[in-house]
């Protein structure tokens, strides 16, 4: 309980080693795993430093971790390069998904400070004999560790300089390749009983880099009048395809409930035809692991899931731990849900609102570690019937705990798989989920309107959470149409496509009603949609001329050709003179992927005009940069010059740039 | 080595407790201690949350740390305040300085959210007896635990709670003072069996709120001609007194070696007349326990630490780690010294600069142990005489652990000392230092000179470092005379005067050459006086009608008058429309004293006019206030209105505004 008294005797053994602090990525001192995706290079900071006049080194080791099933990996190691007042800079890519660990180490490089001292010396014609001395105990030293690490070209030159010390020549000393061999070979401080280590998981490209199409698939879409079953989905995966879309997320496809059972427009009773929220997990026709009868059959969802595949998708499904009254484990486990002081059990309630169509599961049942392994194999379920991608509603809702422990443990077994949290709550909350493992998270996007707004939110994103929350921005969900988009207009939809498309690497829509503009809300200030397919079928008209198929399509290839939009880290914002245009751009931190300027009209009525301010220095242009920015919307060029240009869009036409940077010949565009 | 495997198993007891982060005070994860002083209110925020729809309440705990010699205190507890989106806000106060420790605890508020569902269901005219069954098993366990903690009057209310319950009646529970009750009665969720406790060291007020005056002793002062001893010195601390300094700091008092001296101006060669540097320590006359022989004894320090104390000062000793070749030590103790091949004992050198006259002690000598206990007993020795400050010299190039054992150890058997880091190195070296246990710490502040510069270093100085690092911001030392101030303008000491005593709540010059604008360099390029003091005795004509004196004890006493000023971090910077302005304003922070709003024209030729744009809601100014400045430098007063406000400074006439700011009645001053 009491602190340790820090240091009230004497140490028994002088930490010799550098101080190192590591600067990134570290999520809360280390207590969290960073996230990375396989095919990123990934950047370590550390600031390493000693007392005195010294010469400090750094290296950046990193391996797989050990798991229940497989001792750790080999360290690698790669030396860290100083990038001013301390700082150490280096990077590392991996091989497999699943946790990693890094760390740093650090040491007085003797050898290396020896070397500056001499040449300083000789430079400034002062005697050398006693430097010639030490040096010569020191390369022999050198010489011993090279031939014991097998540095056999090292070795050998580290030879020939000893000959030359002992010839009372130190001018080929004046020689800055010798720092790289005093790297390898020189003697370490003797480092710390134990070295610091820290976790980084990493996820397949997708969790980083996706865009989600959600529907629901007992809803027709025209002219498939059929049956809605996951069989007839199948023919809608071409159009979704079409689209460049690769997550194809579908609301929960288990059994309904039919107890207390809502109507059409969320009504507290439902008449027969009525058929219920799929939220209401669970009937006697099965609980979590089993489908809807008239949707079909668990291999179906199998069957679905290798046609996502063969189209170059992912099928999503939707994990909700809640279930209906009529739910399996309501009679086989009601342990595992909380009871009210009359017996019954506890439905979920915000007093005074009621929801009795859904028992909310006890985490905190005496049964708990029953009850968590069951929610734990609910997963295996799915991921042993070929799902890879789970979006979980409410997670914020379940013990953070259970969290930690369920995630890390599926994705020790497999590591491929990629968790969505729907947790639309408080910032911190939102922010544990993602240290406790989702992949990616749902985001305040569709409420961040106004420039100042996204500046601000996407600024916080892209930085001091970006180490380990993976926004992914809907402009939609179908517990979600905003104000904005109750107006109906196409440049509003169309504007937040392009935003949620080019902020955010992970996006998604809820569709058809998304690309058909569907905006009639349930009521007035409400923000579900009126006829919401969560309680009634629909039938959506999907060839349409107003459709905005186009666009979403035109905006997953933009973001496919163009690498700087699959990531975060590097966005950043640009002035303008005009606060209704939001200027941002993204450059590609992995390979030589263009540089991507976006330039959006908030205002959804009328046309803007101004100037754009870019800071060039982060798009890697000089400040006198001539460049030409392509449009990849409507395929126009612009020849820009320097920071300052100007844009004019009209939402009735078109609302928004998506620049790409080609730099020019200054000569020729000027 | 390997990190353990995050819960590769279920865990064996469910962590029921909420989430708790600490958000300040906090360095690097509570590795290194905050610091506070005695009579500051200490804030912690911390977010603590949980999952799903709960009441989540948090407390505030702080105690005496343990120490070697004495238990730890009980623990105090206060509740915390939630301030929106998870946070937690509580302060404390402390009654002893030393090391004390603070955590926070957190629990599930069960009784609190029954309370808030049934007053929502009664106002709903919802059926709420199942409620009232469970409130009176909820409320017979609070009544247990009132009595239990002899909360006495709680009890009592609870008691009749349970009466109106029984009768039905839950009227009463709409009535926010239960929160309170609940808060206090109501059962904990099982804590960490190790609740986390991080420490914070409480020093004197003047380790935050100090003026430093540095003098050379040996030097003469007119008309003071006779010896210049530590008994003349007691002369001299009435002028320093009268200009309302409180530290008075001297370079070190030690014997002086004779061998490799020091001539005047830093030559080679030191003719049989020449005095030597005060730091090139130690002669057959003793090392750093005793008094150069020419100016008088140990206990004469004695006597002028008391004779400093009736002033209202305190007595400051620059204790400076490194040896003169004819150190005791060096003959004593050979093996704290490194070695040459020759065995000679090697001299400070930075190649191909030597400093011949200088031993560096070695900290990593095999016998490090010994060497380490006889310097803290260097501490112990000046501090068992009365000494209560010291100035370390060079701290950054001994060992950093050292200074994190002996500053803890020290400030465990003598809380109440103050020592200050004069470490001009990289950024992360002072902060180290300061993180090791240094109270104050010299700054970049010296060379921190246009607008942008001072903003944004001192912008970072009040957040980032403001729990650890307490900066003493001086315009010169004996080792620095920027290049600015060798133009020996007036106006430019005077403005540098005025930025360090108002931006930093420590500050200090070195005098008299600081109020006698002392600027002539050693050379072109140099940054040494001309006739340094650290190599020479000078003379020096005090009552000068040039002098700056009656300025520095203008500042001092406004600092004394303003508790704003006494603290560094409600520092805010405002717009100007002309950059040769810099506005800045501090607030009190404990008090009720007046913000104070300071505008230097930093252009030391041409006077310099524009607009303020001054943030007022930091200063408890509403957008549209009516505020009388009154500066407190000239004694004018203006009538200010909202923001936007004009000033006109002239360097040949007053450069600055210290504004201290009295809202006015809007309608009298409109």
């Amino acid at each position: 309980m009491s602190l340790p008294t820090r240091q009230p005797s004497l140490p028994d053994a002088r930490p010799a080693h550098p101080v190192i602090e590591i600067v990134s990525p570290f999520v809360d001192a280390g207590r969290f795993p960073a996230k990375a995706t396989i095919s990123e290079t990934i950047e370590v900071l550390a600031d390493v430093f000693a007392a005195g006049h010294v010469v400090v080194n750094a290296a950046l080791r990193w391996r797989k971790a050990p798991s229940p099933t497989a001792p750790a990996g080999d360290w690698n190691e790669v030396r860290m390069r100083p990038i001013g007042n301390d700082r150490f800079s280096a990077t590392f890519t991996v091989d497999a998904l699943g946790r990693w660990e890094y760390g740093v180490v650090g040491w007085v490089d003797v050898a290396e400070a020896w070397r500056q001292g001499i040449v300083a010396k000789v430079d400034a014609g002062q005697n050398i004999d006693l430097e010639l001395i030490a040096g010569r105990r020191l390369v022999a030293s050198l010489v011993e560790r090279a031939d014991a690490l097998q540095n056999e070209g090292d070795a050998a030159r580290l030879r020939e300089l000893e000959k030359i010390l002992a010839a009372g020549d130190a001018a080929p000393l004046d020689d800055e390749t010798w720092t790289a061999v005093f790297w390898r070979n020189g003697a370490r401080d003797p480092q710390p009983d134990t070295p610091q280590a820290w976790p980084i998981d990493i996820d397949r490209d997708r969790a980083r880099f996706s865009a989600w199409y959600e529907f629901f698939p007992r809803s027709a879409v025209a002219p498939h009048r059929g049956p809605q079953t996951l069989r007839a989905a199948v023919d809608r995966l071409d159009y979704i395809a079409s689209m460049g879309f690769d997550v194809v997320y579908l609301p929960p496809i288990h059994p309904i409930g039919a107890s207390k059972r809502k109507g059409p427009d969320n009504t507290p009773v439902a008449g027969p035809a009525d058929v219920g929220s799929p939220w209401a997990i669970g009937s006697d026709e099965g609980g979590h692991t089993a489908v809807h009868p008239e949707l079909g059959t668990v291999d179906d969802v199998s069957r679905l899931a290798q046609a996502c595949r063969v189209r170059g998708m992912e099928l999503a499904l939707d994990i909700a731990f809640q279930c209906s009254p009529d739910h399996p484990w309501v009679t086989e486990h009601p342990e595992w849900f909380a009871h009210r002081p009359d017996g019954s059990i506890q439905y979920a309630e915000n007093p005074p609102k009621r929801y009795e169509d859904i028992y909310p599961l006890d985490f905190d049942t005496r049964d708990w570690q029953q009850l968590w392994a069951a929610l734990a194999d609910v997963f295996r379920f799915w991921i042993d019937r070929g799902v890879t991608v789970f979006r979980v509603d409410n997670p914020h809702t379940k013990a953070f705990p259970f969290w930690e422990w369920a995630l890390t443990t599926l994705r020790a077994e497999h590591p491929e798989t990629i968790f969505l949290a729907e947790a639309f709550t408080r910032p911190r909350a939102m922010e544990r989920l993602a240290k406790l493992g989702f992949n990616q998270s749902y985001t305040y996007f569709t409420w961040r309107q106004e420039a100042w707004e996204l500046r601000e939110y996407f600024t916080d994103l892209a930085t001091r959470t970006v180490d380990y929350f993976r926004p992914n921005a809907w402009p939609n969900t179908p517990d979600i149409l905003t104000e904005q988009l109750q107006s109906g207009s196409r440049s509003t939809f169309a504007t937040r496509a392009i935003l949620a498309a080019t902020l955010s690497a992970n996006w998604g829509v809820y569709g058809p009603a998304f690309e058909l503009l569907e905006h009639r809300p349930a009521r007035p200030g409400s923000e579900e949609y009126l006829a919401s397919e969560k309680y009634q079928l629909r039938e959506w008209s999907v060839p349409d001329d107003a459709s905005l198929a186009p666009l979403l399509t035109q905006l997953n290839i933009i973001r496919r050709t163009n690498p700087a939009l699959q990531h975060l880290r590097t966005l950043r914002f640009h002035g303008t003179d005009n606060e209704s245009l939001l200027c941002f751009s993204k450059t590609d931190p992995v390979g030589d992927g263009l540089p991507v300027l976006v330039v959006v009209n908030l205002d959804p009525t009328n046309r803007q005009m101004g100037f754009v301010d870019i800071d060039l220095a982060p798009l890697g242009l000089p400040y006198d940069a001539a460049y030409d920015v392509v449009d990849e919307l409507s395929g126009n060029t612009y020849h820009w010059y320097a920071n300052r240009n100007f844009v004019d869009l009209d939402p009735h036409g078109r609302s928004a740039h998506v620049f790409v940077l080609h730099p020019a010949h200054a000569e020729a565009s000027r």
